[in-house]
């Protein structure tokens, strides 16, 4: 049996920066008719950057929908069209100040499939070149290094909590 | 430096049955303005959850935002007010069949700290007794086993995509 689901409609309800709601109605498996709610979101990257001590970067920052500082992995959102690589080794060097000799995907994955189409490209950055920190305006971040063993034991003790930085930490074959 | 950001506008946007969405304006850590758009989300549960045998229930299902199938960890959203362990066991047999003995909180994490509150409490289930799978009324799901080596790999083959999988999945001490 397929379990697809049939678009019947698309009703867009907000359009913002960061992310834009639909609703749609749908066409289920057994021929009833059903809502979604789908936030769109322009994808993302994660970036595991380690620097020649084998000390990986980390940035903690403010995320205003949990009210909490959290500890995560360097990230950002896709400009328009922007390639996934490009935007990894741009959000490593405006987060942490350090650029990227190459950058590798690791693999991509959906943080919330249930309500959201966000997919974020995992991407391993290395040879790093120590720069100048350069924010977003509204932006604000502090850089920290850990060794993996640190940041797994982070983890483990709930003192990381951001979903997308713990699958990053915990990639097989990294 | 506190990097917190103080609500000065709250309007709500829209109110789903699944997600709500909210524009708020803030206060950042400069004094200037900006505005967060946050989903609001009542939480859930994912489970990992072993059989005698070791192998870990699985769920394959349709995923609408993405329109895709997904192989996943049964796993459900908080009905209003409903404590995380209840719901764990409620959806693990809602979708699989089998009803836990036991469920003990491994940790909680954020799915989209970036824009949703969406806290995942993780659980692990164990001394499962096989019944019926009774899903809700628009919910198709097959169910799957796996052994625990065989759902890493399909991580690194990019064969499981679903972020909270992964992270339950690659969970340490679990």
């Amino acid at each position: 049996m397929s379990l697809k689901e049939k678009t019947l409609a698309q009703k867009q309800i907000f359009q913002g920066n960061m992310i834009s709601l639909r609703l749609d109605t749908v066409e289920l498996p057994n021929g009833k008719e059903s809502t979604r709610e789908v936030v769109e979101h322009p994808g993302a990257v994660t970036i595991l950057a380690y620097t020649e001590e084998k000390e990986l970067l980390m940035v903690r920052q403010y995320r205003y929908p949990i009210a909490q500082e959290t500890l995560e992995l360097p990230a950002g959102k896709l400009d328009h069209q922007e390639d996934p690589a490009r935007c990894a080794a741009r959000e490593l060097e405006e987060e942490t100040g350090y650029k990227p000799g190459t950058v590798e995907l690791l693999g991509t994955f959906y943080t919330s499939p249930g309500f959201s189409d966000e997919i974020m490209y995992l991407y391993r950055a290395e040879n790093l070149e120590e720069g100048e920190q350069c924010c977003d305006e509204d932006e604000f971040v502090q850089v920290i290094k850990l060794f993996r063993e640190e940041a797994v034991e982070k983890i483990s003790k709930g003192e990381i909590t951001d979903g997308k930085t713990i699958t990053g930490i915990l990639w097989p074959d990294q």
